[in-house]
């Protein structure tokens, strides 16, 4: 079970690993050799054109999880032990998850590789640079933005109003001092000064169209698709109308191919795209999961923090554009992160406290609720720490018993694939999901949002900004109101004020501002005061990350 | 001979080439297996550390040029075409160059892997992304921006004053709105308002750091050697200052593996590092260079642009830092260049005039002088063009053996190899050089600038701005006065004055700003306008590249 007081670090157990060569696991996928594309010896991107159709595909499993604390859930780290389990009994199961940003990894959060005895492997080539996909993505950003710009400079053919250029540059770094900057100063001979800012990577579009993209073609059509900004007359203006539609497409070729790594139970493992689920659609891309789906018997993909971020999203944006069955779910819960929503500090966390428990777990009721919606049986997995007492672990039977759903412990940290076992089992006792979505975006924006602001976060009220009134008119001028919404909103609690713990309802929505995005095919939303762009913290993990003399990268979490 | 009216773009032959595995040219270059990282089956990363170390290291051959002209050079070219024919001579050669800036990629200039069938491949591997290094330049260098930034924001215990704050960002795109900007805007949240402005990674400190490092450990301790600015009491801050040097070193640490790629020949070639020559040092990395003497007879490595900008730096600076002993260069000109040298418009470079070549052959004669003071012996190549008459190559011989200079036409173009038989025996015959330096940096930087701009340039004089004088008394201030400089001016003239053909002399040199780079070891003078971040032309190279259905990149030059 996950101890705080551990000796070894996630990067030491797994580099004391010993790692099969990617060219076996791949087999072991029934990748065929022609459609491995090593990067080293552990990783590989795939050709997923070059794979097998099976007749019937893989059962799709999303694995989602509470309201995110400080105390940690270990959503992914249960996911990977899963699949382990999965495999020791004989049911091919293959792991799609996202990439994680380098960003956080140099700030406060360390690594997102899973953790413990249940980790994907290299963890530390995944945590930094991996295949060069969140490089790419940036290239051919900020490859767009100097060609608006330049575009403008040398003359300015297609009339485009600086003022209304919308597109922004990003940077898979964490750095508040580019939020808001501007570019272009010293004169005429450097551009023209213009008000812009940076995101992170994770929440650029291009990660978007990257995560929905369904092949090569799908790709350059929705690159070109992109809209960068509007005329001087209020027309908007597109990536194709740039000629950059090509550029941008052999920029992401080979971003596009899946990347292949192992866990440590040496299961296959799908590592691709990582758009954040609080600022983005919070899922790793559709190629990467269809290619779990037709290689496994059973695909696990994640999304996400919470089933109001990640989870609503894979359901009603991803499920829906790449047409897939979710056939079960899995809600990753911990009694600490239960306690932390009952009002337990995080410093007490350690000690037994029944009543926080009682109080908090209306968070995980939620979830289950919401998964519930989507026509998905939920299992619910309670990932085990050392502080956990057997009294609050009956006290969670009990609850799971008397709120109907099914319940199993995992011990995965500890034990890697053995400790997720039963879990293994109950989940396979509840693939029978047909889902559906929430909405129906033909109703428009207005009307998507209230459904999901009151289905999902439970809120009695939408407010719109001044602003974000003047976008709805602007998506309704251009046909843009019927495309489905990403909602950007805080992971900590179901409403948009971070500090509502629990399960909060009968609260106010409030819409900042809505970002058509062409490409990606939906609006972002804007609620709360949601950044794009994070800082890092006083002391950040890039301080004591290090590499030792035999070239091991050491420090990260 | 490179032929303007060619039916085959440089990409389509690449293209139609039935490359070996990356695998095999390893064997041939006698790299052993667990050297070997592969990136796909055409590219690859090798340990240095695990070569075997020779009794005895190949001969090194600098390749560099005339002042480039708009007609073309074809100094990679020849280069290329000068490996494939020693090999098939029987001398085993290999080629360590520089990797291609995808930034002008995107602009004006195509593809920097040679030219017709004298190139190396995969072309389009090589000019976009190619195995991360320059990404993971500009990751590590914005890291550390974010983490000053960062430092300030969180209570700046350094007492770092942020109008001093010296380190830029860097991005790999032509982007002339990046060059002056303002960060942090909106408020205290977001930092404090600065004036910045971002580099092309080319031009960046930590590529030079690459392109020097000797080992892991050298990296690192030129990473935390990096000054970023200066606190409000004007002492310098480096990046061990900011407990930064361990994160970097993680994040450069596959980027110091060199690159190993093929020629259309087969030949093994090292490809890595890419400073530009007028605003860096303009060399391949020392590592890459040692690797390729350490495994061949003959090593062919090249440094950007002519004698005065790569040339001088490699002699002066690298070779310098690496111990190494240059035994023979080859200077690469063309007829047409040297008669746009002559006066000639490039719309008339296709008729014979014999006039303007003798007035333009000053510029060749120049960067012999310039590469003989050195103590080399170097060898012209003629890099033939469909257009060149009889009379005009039968003058360059005449004048050649009036010169008293070693001369060979070649042709690589549309021979390959099989064009530069004749110039490789002939390189082979003036391989006994004792290189030199130029200046000794112990004698200060003003002494050191003096004479190159004498001995180099031509100049008489050397001008300092009064910006200029003040760097040049920081760098007393704080002993970093006898560093090396890397002079960053145009390439086009031998003056700071890029419309001063041929071979001027007697002119003024002109110092703007002096940057101390702690890290690579130098100091930065930047003369005239030469500026550290391109901008795109008119119409973007970005608007013909695509990518076709069989996934294939279009479009490159």
């Amino acid at each position: 079970m996950e101890d705080m007081t551990k000796h070894l670090s996630d990067v030491e157990i797994a580099q004391a690993h010993q790692l099969q060569p990617i060219a076996d696991i791949a087999a072991t996928a029934g990748i065929p050799a022609e459609a491995l594309i090593p990067y080293g010896t552990t990783k590989a991107k795939v050709d997923v054109t070059k794979l097998p159709a099976p007749d019937k595909p893989g059962k799709l499993v999303l694995v989602t999880g509470v309201s995110p604390t400080p105390a940690g859930e270990g959503k992914s780290t249960v996911l990977i032990g899963l699949t382990d389990a999965l495999n020791r009994m004989g049911k091919k199961s293959i792991v799609a998850i996202r990439e994680p940003s380098q960003g956080p990894v140099m700030g406060l959060k360390g690594g997102a590789a899973g953790g413990g005895f249940a980790q994907i492997v290299p963890m530390e080539d995944i945590n930094l640079h991996f295949t060069g996909d969140f490089h790419a993505i940036a290239a051919a950003t900020n490859t767009l933005a100097a060609l608006i710009d330049n575009h403008i400079h040398q003359g300015n053919a297609l009339n485009i109003n600086a003022n209304k250029v919308t597109w922004q540059r990003c940077m898979d770094v964490n750095d508040r001092a580019l939020r808001n900057i501007v570019t272009g100063l010293g004169g005429a001979v450097n551009g023209a000064a213009t008000e812009t800012g940076f995101t992170i990577t994770a929440a650029s579009e291009i990660m978007a169209i990257l995560g929905l993209a369904t092949d090569l073609a799908d790709l350059k059509a929705r690159l070109g698709a992109i809209t960068i900004g509007y005329t001087f007359d209020d027309k908007p203006v597109t990536a194709d109308d740039l000629e950059a539609a090509g550029a941008l497409t052999a920029i992401m070729r080979d971003a596009l191919l899946p990347n292949l790594v192992q866990t440590l139970g040496g299961a296959p493992a799908f590592v691709h795209g990582g758009p954040f689920a609080n600022i983005a659609h919070g899922c790793n891309t559709l190629l990467a999961t269809q290619a779990a789906m037709n290689l496994g018997e059973i695909a696990l993909t994640e999304a996400g923090f919470g089933s109001d971020l990640g989870g609503e999203k894979f359901l009603d944006i991803k499920a829906r554009f790449g047409d897939l069955n979710v056939d079960g779910a899995v809600v990753v819960a911990t009694i600490r992160s239960q306690k932390y929503n009952g009002g337990v500090a995080r410093e007490d966390l350690q000690e037994e406290n029944l009543d926080a428990l009682a109080a908090g777990i209306k968070n995980l009721e939620r979830h289950v609720e919401n998964i519930r919606k989507f026509g998905i049986k939920p299992v619910v997995a309670v990932n085990l720490f050392h502080s956990d007492t057997e009294a609050e672990r009956d006290f969670m039977r009990q609850w799971a018993a008397d709120f109907d759903v099914a319940y199993e412990e995992a011990d995965v940290f500890t034990q890697g694939g053995a400790g997720a076992e039963k879990l293994a089992q109950t989940l396979l006792d509840h693939l029978d999901g047909t889902s559906t979505q929430l909405y129906d975006p033909a109703e428009g924006v207005e009307a998507s949002i209230e459904t999901i602001a009151q289905e999902i976060y439970r809120a009695s009220d939408v407010q719109y900004s001044k602003k974000a009134l003047k976008d709805l008119q602007y998506l309704k001028d251009n046909g843009w109101d019927t495309m489905p919404v990403v909602i950007s909103k805080t992971q900590y609690s179901f409403s948009d004020d971070p500090s509502e713990l629990g399960a909060p309802e009968g609260h106010t929505l409030h819409i900042r501002e809505i970002i058509p995005r062409t490409g990606a095919g939906f609006n972002v939303v804007l609620t709360g005061d949601v950044m794009t762009m994070p800082g890092l913290p006083k002391t950040p993990a890039a301080n004591t990350i290090d590499v030792n003399d035999a070239g091991q990268i050491t420090g990260l979490f």
